[in-house]
């Protein structure tokens, strides 16, 4: 049973995931399927590819992750495979790989190119279903990964901000996604806090203007409604308001800079 | 491992899916359970028409489609098993299968009236839990689908608007259903729009009284922002803005004219 | 295949359960992975303990739920394995389990304390995919319940009012739940009222001040748009608008006082 995950912004009241899916299992019909989530903004590359980040880690080597955030489909934006720790992302060329391709070393990279893996019709709107789906049913199938097309040398990278060293041991950050609850997670990870010089004395972090406490390492360290900045799950900083909605009360959003002294 | 879809109109917060997922996988351990949608517009039956219709094509022969959108669950309406190329509708007879009856030849048509297959106790509200989740479980293991119930000669058909042709060469149809992305997807498919006499002209589309453009091919054809009217991948007449949200910009929703020359 | 359900606070944007589902994976490929909700109200255990209940009776011996309502993640709050019916609960040890606890015998009961099972590095605000998930793996695969941890006296239970029963026969709960539809679901459930001496007489419900009619047994007796009091599909007095909402119609919610003389 070969994992397939799908990564969308194709909401969950359509029909389109649904139909990726059929094909999918017309393919390989033992596949196990994980949707991911279908509710990426519409058309945010950045969110797609931080999920996909997030969630890729967790998953053994084998599964094939379909991610459709396309607002290039119907131009020549290309659609590729590519292959991290075993792992076969088969994507727009658009970004969508980009914080996994920062912090892995790429595997193979082709160009999807092969029409007779495809729907016998290829619409010019949906290539999830037409192109990407079919493909990873065949893949899923044993299929070798050299049938979808040719290798390529290069694939699209997000210029996306790193955090900046500042004058005094300090690190200015951003955030970089806000999570359901609220929770603000930044940019900056625990090696970039691990390699201040601090000498000894103890962090404080800022979200924009506003000092939200030293570094802590659990929830449970602050009464319900308090703010509090530790290292989440993601590895990353992260700042939280204990049972409450930090980015609400803090009025923040990815994109507000986070600093650390 | 047989595949069962569920679409209904229960929303995702409640307890109603996992139940009927809870039973079907009693009878059928293996079962492929699919979600289509629960998100279907409350007791919108035209809305679930649409989805069930473009999810079908997509599937394999002997899967099974259970489809709850019930506004009649407690009266005397009927729960009917229809097929459609070799796959099961487990379904209330109001209409939800209208448009694929429209469009495919109906296989074997059952009311569904076994009173063994059911749970042992029938809630009056709850149909898709003590009557469809279990009858699609037998059926997943193998159980004929004459033992459902006897054959029954109609079913209940929506009056769907089609378009119709106008004076001068043109047609008139509406839309049908507004996508997340804001699409506008209209009852006009591209056989009708070949079968227009144009004289060699290029064809103009109308969204009410605005005028969006000629029929065109693909969204990379515009620019970002820019209106654009395609056949979509529902092989249907679709209004969409290229990485905007046409439905809001155009105040169109299902109902609104459409009308090409 | 073992069924692993999942029911959580998280929401559906973000990648928390597609990261436990792939970590559940590792360990039981072949898992029947069940998403029973993920639309918990944030931190609302109540919420969490009335779709456990409500969903936990249609599943098979062996299935095993995970349930991530944690708001107590982070201090020194308990993970634990509860079985009922053959089942297994995989749970904090907040009260979540209390409706079930309620209803149905206790069986095992064992705190989470295996750092063995747990992935290697343990975060603090995610013991979902961390300490649940792998344990939820393990016990799919055939691992025995006595390896999580330690057998434990006592658990968690909630305080949630029962009705009481008024002076002329009559009895007074209140709103437990509001699903998707509008539909008012008590605490007040068909034995409470088989229980009520009416001395032949027909049964009234009020929500609230307002008389909503007398106990009825499905939709179809009233016309659309028209209030109705029957026992649900849960076996609780629910109070509904037929096609129609309830909630926002008689601006109730859980809380709202429900009396039956």
């Amino acid at each position: 049973m070969t994992i397939v995950t799908l990564t969308t912004d194709f909401g969950e009241s359509d029909h389109y995931i649904a139909c990726m899916k059929g094909v999918i299992l017309q393919h390989a019909p033992d596949a196990q399927i994980v949707d991911v989530t279908h509710l990426i903004q519409p058309h945010d590359v950045v969110h797609g590819a931080f999920v996909l980040r997030q969630v890729f880690e967790h998953f053994p080597g084998g599964t094939i992750h379909v991610g459709v955030v396309d607002p290039g489909v119907g131009t020549s934006r290309r659609l590729i495979a590519v292959t991290y720790e075993g792992q076969v992302f088969l994507i727009p060329d658009n970004g969508l790989i980009s914080l996994i391709h920062r912090d892995f070393p790429m595997g193979q990279l082709r160009a999807i190119d092969n029409p007779r893996l495809f729907r016998p019709q290829v619409s010019s709107t949906f290539h999830g279903r037409d192109v990407l789906a079919p493909v990873a049913g065949h893949l899923a199938q044993g299929m070798h990964i050299e049938n979808v097309g040719p290798v390529v040398e290069e694939l699209e990278i997000l210029n996306l901000d790193r955090p900046t060293l500042l004058p005094n041991h300090g690190i200015e950050g951003q955030i970089l996604y806000v999570d359901r609850f609220g929770n603000l997670i930044s940019n900056i990870s625990e090696t970039d806090l691990s390699a201040l010089d601090t000498g000894g004395r103890a962090l404080s972090v800022y979200v924009g203007p506003l000092r939200v406490g030293p570094l802590r390492m659990t929830y449970g360290e602050v009464a319900a409604g308090e703010i509090i900045a530790l290292i989440g799950s993601t590895g990353m900083l992260e700042v939280a308001i204990n049972q409450g909605n930090a980015a609400a009360q803090l009025r923040a959003s990815p994109g507000t800079i986070i600093v650390v002294r």
